[in-house]
C-alpha cells in the first residue's frame, strides 16, 4: 500500500446541554501529514442523521475519487446518533474503520439507550453490527471495526496514517478543528 | 533555528455580502507537518477589531509562550479590518510575519478605502506600516512584511515552515479549515 493514499477522518465537535445540534469535521490527508482539504457539516444531537449527513459529506466531495479509507472514531457522533457502517461502506464503495481506545461497554450502553430512546433497539443493533478487533499499536491497543477492507489493509492503514500516540492523523486533526472551532481552542487526544 | 520551531498562522474565512462577522481560524502547527491546536474567534467584517482579537486569540492559547511566529495572510482580515503588525509584536514580543504572493496595489487600495471609510487614512496607514520585501521561494516570489526578527530569519521561517507551493503550512491549514467551515468544502491556494 502507497504511504500517500488520502484518507478521511471524521468527528464531532463537543457540544453542551443546551445544543440541539453539533459540527462534524472532516479531514482528508495524504498518508499522516499532508492536509487535502476540510468538509463541514452539522447533525443532530441524539439524533438519526448522522449516517446521512457523512454519506453526503463524502459523495460531494471533490476529493470522493482518490479516497482509500474513511476512519471514524467510534460508531457514534453527537451523542448517540448512530453511524451504520456497513451503509456508508454500500452507499460509497469506500472501505469503512472505526477506532476507539476503550472497549465499548455495550451492556451500559444498552442502559443508556434505554433509558432515552424508544428506538432504543434500533441504535443498538446498529452499534453491534461487525465484530470488534483489539490490534496493537506502536503505544496502545485499539479497538476497531472495518467494513469493504481485510483485517490486514485496516492495520496498515491505521499504521500509515498515525505519527505518535495511538489515533491516526485524519482522525487525531478533526478532532482538533471540531474542538478548537467549537471552545475557541483545541484540546487533543493523543 | 530549530525545525520543530511552534508557528501560528492565522487566516479569515471567505463571506459573502449579507453576512455581519466572520470566523477567524488560528493553526499552530511545529515545523510544517504536525498540528498541535486550532484557535478559532470572530471578527466584524470592515470593522477594527481584527488586531485585538488576534492579540487576544494569541494571548488565551496555552501554546503562547512556545510560539516562535505569527504568520498573517496580508495585513487585512474581514474585508478591510487591518492588522496592526507592530501593536500585535509590542503586545505579544512574538515576531509577525505578514505574507502575500501578489505585491499589494497600495493606490488601488486607497482608492477602495476612500470610498467605503470615513477613517480611511487611519486604515491605509496601517497598512503602509512597514516596509515590504520581496523574497523568493523554491516556486514563487513572496511579498512579505515582518517586525521583531531579521529579514533572514523571516526568510527561514518561511522556508522551513513550507511544504510545496509557496504558502507556509500553518497559512495554508488555516486558510483550508477556514473555507471547510464556512462553505462546507475548503477551497485551496496552493
Amino acid at each position: 500500500m502507497k504511504s500517500e493514499i488520502r484518507i478521511l477522518g471524521l468527528d464531532d465537535a463537543p457540544f453542551s446541554f443546551s445544543d440541539s445540534s453539533t459540527d462534524v469535521i472532516g479531514v482528508i490527508m495524504r498518508g499522516n501529514h499532508y492536509i487535502e482539504g476540510v468538509l463541514h457539516d452539522v447533525i443532530t444531537i441524539d439524533g438519526t442523521d448522522a449516517t446521512s449527513t457523512c454519506e453526503h459529506m463524502i459523495a460531494k466531495t471533490r476529493h470522493a475519487m482518490q479516497l482509500k479509507a474513511i476512519l471514524f472514531d467510534g460508531a457514534t457522533m453527537g451523542g448517540f446518533n448512530i453511524i451504520d457502517i456497513d451503509q456508508i461502506w454500500e452507499k460509497t464503495k469506500i472501505p469503512v474503520i472505526t477506532v476507539t481506545r476503550k472497549k465499548p461497554d455495550f451492556e451500559k450502553i444498552q442502559l443508556a439507550l434505554q433509558g432515552h430512546f424508544s428506538d432504543w433497539k434500533n441504535r443498538l443493533d446498529l452499534l453491534e453490527k461487525g465484530s470488534l478487533q483489539k490490534i496493537r499499536t506502536a503505544h496502545n491497543p485499539l479497538f476497531i471495526k472495518y467494513k469493504g477492507i481485510t483485517l490486514a489493509e485496516a492495520k496498515e492503514i491505521i499504521t500509515l496514517a498515525t505519527i505518535r500516540g495511538a489515533v491516526p492523523e485524519p482522525l487525531r486533526v478533526a478532532h482538533v478543528i471540531a474542538s478548537g472551532i467549537s471552545r475557541g481552542e483545541s484540546y487533543g487526544k493523543a
